[in-house]
C-alpha cells in the first residue's frame, strides 16, 4: 500500500539534526563513482524505515556493478546493500521495529507475505529480493530507506561488535546457505572449496559448523590460501598449475569429494566443480556467474550429483546471530581494513586492488554526525 | 570369495534336463546380433544364482549397445538387464532365495557390503552395479548367473504377473527414482517430462503417486503424446516447432515448472529444461547423455534450483512391488508387442523401429524349456 | 502497530448498508450459546481487514468449546474460526487484499514476522495463531475482523465452490499436516486411521495424495466405517470389542502399520496407536487430547519410532487449493447438511448430535445482506 | 545357510596355538557372574567369523543384564557387545574380512540382506540386532563368533588407538544416532541432555559435531557434570532438588529447548525432556526404560514436537571413523579405568560402582594369548 502521508511515519526527533541531505556513494556508469551530496530518503510506505547507517562495507558485486557488468543498476544509484544502522523513521505498518534501534540491514529484502517469501525464498520475493544498491539507493551512504523493514532488518544484539555483524547483511549468510546448506555437508564429509575470497573464506568458516573431516582449499594465491589454513582448511591446493583437480583426486585416491563449493563465478572454477564430485557427492554454486558453462553430462548423467544454485535468502541470520553470540562464529576475521565512511573512495581502490593489498573486508565507519 | 567349487551350489535336479546348451542373444560387434547357442552359465561364486529366464524384455539402452556406443561392451557379450525367471541353482551363501523361487531380476547388481551399497547406492556397487548385459553375460537367453543373488533378485509375488513385473527390472524403478523421487514431486507441482517414450511414461505413471496437479508432456510424436494423455499427461506439447519452452512459459504465466524431468538425453531436451524450471525448481535428469551440454550458469546461478543425475539404485523396488499390488499402478500398460524368445530377432527389429510400430515396450517369453 | 484511526482504512462504501450491527453466535458459558444482536467489527489495526461471511461451517471444537472444555474461550465470545466471505474493509497496512475480494479465511492468524512465523509454524505465532472464535471473536457471525489479514487470508479462486474450499479453513490442513505430513505417509505404506469422523476422513481423503497401498480405518461407527470405505480406506475395523490393534496386527502378519494416525484425542485411541506401529513407524497425533496418555517406554524404546504432535500452521493451504484445482480433492464431500445463517441454532444441534444425524460437516449459508 | 561344514572355513593356523578352550564372563542369573573356561568358538555359517578379543569394555547394559532385567539373557550366557580384535577364522561366504584383520565389532549384527537392513536400520535386523551378549555369546571373552561379518565387523584403521574405538563399538553410534541424528541438532540450537553418564556424555561430545549455541547438562551427580563442562556443557543443572525443568525454562525465558535428549531411562528424567522442550522442538530417547511413562498430550498436543525413540543401527560408524581419524573426536576422553581382562571380575565391580568410583568406561585389555 503506497503512501506518501508521512503522517504514517514516527520520526526520530524534529529536522533530525536539522539537515535534510547527507553524503552517498553514487554509480555514474561503468569505472565512474563518486561521494557526494544527497537528498536523506524518507518513509514512502507504510513498511519502510530510514536508518542511520553506522557500520557499512563493500562487496565483491559493487565491484562488478562498477565495471558495468550489471544493467539492472543505472546511473544515479547509491551503491551498497550491507549495514548496521539506527532506526531514525518507521512507517506505521512496522511492527518490529520502533526509532531508536540499532539493527542489521539484510542485504535481501523481504515482504514476508508474498508465494516466495512464505516458501522462504526471500531472493525471489516479488516485492523485494536483492534491490538494496541495485534498483534501490544502498547503504553505502549516511541514510538509507529499508521496505519492508519488518522483513528485511534484525535487531542488532546488545554487546554486538558491528564490525563483526555486519558480516552478516551478506557474506555470512550466502556463504552458508549456498554453500554449506545446499552442499549438504556433513560430519565427516570431504569437502572442496573453490575459491579462497571473502565470500569461499566464509563458506570454509561455516562449513565447519557441521564438522567436516576435510576441508581442501583450491586458489591461484597463496596469501589467501595461507589465510584459508588459519581460518581451518586441512589442505591447501594452489591451482596456477591447471591440475587442481587431478591433486584431489590423487589426495582423495580417486574417489573425488562428498562436497564440492564453487566460490568464483568462472567456467574454469566450475569445471574444477565437476571435475571433483565423487558418486552421490553435491556440487554448490556460490559464485556469480556472466555466462554458460560446459556441463559434462556425458560423464555425469549416471553418477547420482546434485548441482545447485542459488541467491541467497538470509533465512538463516537468526541462526547465525545465535552462533556468533555462542562464540563458534568470528565474523571479524574476514576483516583486514577499516575506513571512515568519508573515506570511502579510498575503500574501494584498496578493495578494488584486493590481491596486492591482502585485502578481504574493509569496514566503513560513520561515527560522526 | 571367489570358488571354482560347484560343491558350494545346490542345484535343482541332476543334470537339469540334461543339456548344458542354451540360447541367448549376442552382441557380435556395432550393429551385429545373432540368436546362438552358448554354454549355460554356472555358479562361480557362494553368493550367486543361476535363473532359467521366463520372461524378459528389451530395453533402449541395448539399442544404443549395439550402435557401438557402449565401449564396456564387447564382441560376444549376451544382452540383456531386465527379466523374470526361476531359480535354477544358488551359492552357498545365499541366503534369501532357493532353488525353485520365481524371482525378479533386478537391472542393478548389489553387493550389500560395500560402501556404496551400504549408502544405499546400488547404482555404484563397487562389486555390481549396471553388470548384466553390460560386462557380464545378461538376460536375453535362457540361463543368466546372477551374481550377489541375495542383493539382486526379488522374489515374485504370488499372483503376480510376469508382463507387468518384468517392468520393475528396470523402467520403473530408474523413472521413478531418477525422474521422481530426485525430482522431489510434490502435491499440487507442475511437472514437465520431456519425452514421452517408455521412460518418460514410466515417469508419468510414478510421478501420479504423488499427485501433482499439472504435467505436461512434452515430445516430437503425437501417437506417443495420445498414449501420455491416456496414463495422465495433463497437457500435450509437441516440442516439433521448436517452441515447447515457450510454450510451457505460457501456459505458466511465466512461472516455470516445480519440476523439469529430461527423459530423453541430448542437448536440446536438456535445454527445454533448463528454460522452464521455476526459481525453487529442480531438474530431474533420467536420460543418458553422450555429450556436454551448455548449462546456462549466467541465467541460473541465482534461481536456485537444483539438477540431479542419477543411474538407478533400484532400493524402491519392494516398494514397487507393495504399489502394484494394491492396483494404483498398472505396470504392463507399457507393453505393446509379444513375441517367443525365439523370435528375439524379430522382437528387436520391432522395438529399433518403436515409432513406425508404435512399440513401447515388448515383451520376450520363453515358454518351452 | 495498534491505531484507533479509523482514516487508515479503506472502506467499501459509506456506511455498509447503514447499519452498524449483526447477528452472531455468541458463548455464553457452558451448554449455552445463542444467535443474537453484536456491533459490527471494525478496524483496529493497519494490518486487519474485515470482512462479511458468505459460508462458514461448525468444527468439533466449538462443541468441546461448548462444554467448556476450553477455558480460554470466554463469556461473550463469538465462535467459529472457518469461514468464506468478501472483504469490506482493511487496513492501510495491508497489501495483498482489497475491498471487494472474496477471501478464505484461515482458522491461523499469522503475523508473518515473527520468529515462529518465519519458521513457518504460524500455529504459534506469537502475535496471532489459533486466536479465531478463542481470545478473539469468530467467523460464526455476519462480519468478522481478521488481525494480520496479509498472513490470515487467501485468495478465493474463480469458480471455486464455497463449500467445498470453506472445508479449507480447518479442516484440511489439519489433516494434511497433522496427520499426513507429519505422519509422512509414503507410495506403498501400510497406513491406519483411528478414527473416521469428519477430521479423520480429511486425513484419509488427504493421504491418498501420496498413494499409500493400504490404509485402514477404525471407529467404533459402522455408518462413519461405510463412508470412509467410499473415500478410498482399504480396510474397516470396528473397535468397539477393544480388539483393534490385535486385528490390525493379524492383517499385517505382526508387521504392525508403517504410519498410525490418531484422529480422536482419548488415551483408549492413543493407546491403538502405540500398540500398532511398526519400528521404524510414526505415530502422527491429530486429535485434541484433554488428559495425559501412559505411553509404553519400556516397549518403545527401542523400537525406532517417531510421534508428532502438531497444531495446524496452515502452511499448505495453497498447495491445496491446486490440489482442488485440478480435481485431485473433492472437499465438498464432507458436506452433510446446509442450513442458512440464521439457522445456526438448528445446525449446531445436528451437528451435536452427529451420529445419530449423521452429520459430518454442516454448511452455514449467508445469502442475504 | 546354516551348515556345520568347517571345510567352509578358513583358518587362521593349525590348531591356532593348540587349545581350544578360553576365558569367558558368563552369567549365571541375577547377580551372579563368574570368569571361567568355556569352549572356543568355531564357524558355524558360511557369513560367521571368529575374532581373538584384544580390548573390550562393559556396558551399563550388562549391569541391567547382571540385575536380571532383561529376560532374553538366559543362564550361562556369555556377556559384552563391544569389542576389538583380531580375526581368527571366516566363513566362506565373509568377503570383506580375512584371517588377521584387525577389526571393530558393533553390538549391532546385521545381515544387510533382509527388509530392515534395506532400509538401514539394522537395529531390527531379522537375522540379527542386538544379540550378542544378549541370545548369543558375547564379546567379554578371549574369543567370540561373529554372526554376518561383512555386516558386523569395521575395519581397524591403521595407527589406530584400540583404547579410543572400542567406544565405537556401542556407546558413540548410540549418543550420535538415537540422541544428536533422532534430535536434529542444528548450528544455533539450545540443547538440553538429560543424564551425564557415559552414553550421556557420548551425546555431549557428538552433539558438538553440529555446533549449538548452548547445551545443557543435567544429572544428579556434580562430579559428573564438571566432566561435562570439560567436554563442552555450556550450563550445568544439578536435578537434585528437583527444580531441573524450572531452571531451563527460567535460562531460556520461558522459551524451552530445541532439543531435549533423554539418556537416563526413568520416568523423572523422561518427564523433565517433556517440561523443556519447546514448540517445534524434539525430545530425543536413547535411556533404555523398563516402565511406561506418562505423557502429557493435554499439553504437548498442540505444540508440535517429535518425540523419537531408537535402539542404534551404527550405520554412523563409517563416519564416526572418519571424524576420529580427523581429530574431531576423541573418544579416549570417556575411559576412566582400565584393566587386564583376567580382572574383569574386579572391572564390573568398579563399573558397577562408578558413582564413588568416578568410573566412567573401563577398558579391557587382552594383551597375552
Amino acid at each position: 500500500m503506497k503512501t506518501a502521508d508521512l503522517e504514517l511515519a514516527t520520526t526520530r526527533a524534529a529536522g533530525v539534526n536539522g539537515s535534510t541531505r547527507m553524503k552517498a556513494l553514487v554509480y555514474h556508469g561503468p569505472g565512474k563513482r563518486a561521494w557526494e551530496e544527497r537528498p536523506r530518503p524518507t518513509i514512502q510506505d507504510t513498511g519502510d524505515a530510514v536508518v542511520r547507517i553506522t557500520t557499512s562495507t563493500i562487496c565483491g558485486t559493487d565491484l562488478h556493478i562498477l565495471k558495468g557488468d550489471l544493467p539492472s543498476v543505472t546511473e544515479g544509484r547509491i551503491l551498497g546493500h550491507e549495514g548496521i544502522g539506527i532506526i531514525e523513521q518507521v512507517g506505521t505498518g512496522v511492527s518490529k521495529f520502533h526509532v531508536g534501534d540499532k539493527v542489521i540491514i539484510s542485504c535481501i529484502t523481504a515482504c514476508l507475505k508474498c508465494d516466495f517469501c512464505r516458501k522462504s525464498m526471500y531472493s525471489h520475493c516479488r516485492n523485494g529480493g536483492w534491490i538494496l544498491g541495485n534498483t534501490l539507493d544502498g547503504t553505502q551512504a549516511e541514510y538509507v530507506r529499508i521496505p519492508h523493514a519488518d522483513g528485511s532488518l534484525h535487531s542488532f544484539p546488545k554487546g554486538g561488535d558491528e564490525e563483526a555483524l555486519v558480516m552478516l547483511s551478506d557474506i555470512f549468510p550466502t556463504g552458508f546457505e549456498c554453500g554449506v546448506l545446499n552442499g549438504q555437508v556433513k560430519p565427516g564429509d570431504t569437502v572442496a572449496i573453490v575459491g579462497a575470497g571473502p565470500i569461499g573464506l566464509a563458506v570454509l568458516l561455516t562449513a565447519q559448523f557441521y564438522s567436516p573431516a576435510a576441508i581442501f582449499m583450491i586458489d591461484l594465491d597463496d596469501k589467501r590460501l595461507a589465510v584459508a589454513k588459519q581460518f581451518g582448511a586441512t589442505t591447501l591446493i594452489n591451482s596456477s598449475d591447471g591440475r587442481a583437480a587431478n591433486r584431489v583426486m590423487e589426495l582423495t585416491e580417486g574417489a573425488g569429494v562428498d562436497v564440492a563449493i564453487e566460490a568464483v563465478g568462472i567456467p574454469a572454477t566450475f569445471d574444477i566443480c565437476q571435475g571433483i564430485v565423487a558418486p552421490g557427492g553435491r556440487i554448490a554454486n556460490v559464485g556469480v556467474h556472466g555466462k554458460p558453462v560446459e556441463l559434462h553430462m556425458e560423464k555425469l548423467w549416471d553418477r547420482n550429483i546434485s548441482l545447485t544454485t542459488r541467491l541467497v535468502d538470509t533465512i538463516t541470520t537468526p541462526m547465525l546471530l545465535k552462533i556468533v553470540a555462542s562464540g563458534k562464529l568470528q565474523p571479524s576475521k574476514l576483516v583486514t581494513h577499516r575506513f571512515a565512511i568519508n573515506d570511502i573512495m579510498k575503500a574501494y581502490d584498496t578493495f578494488g586492488n584486493a590481491a596486492a593489498e591482502s585485502a578481504l573486508k574493509v569496514i566503513l565507519k560513520n561515527d560522526g554526525n
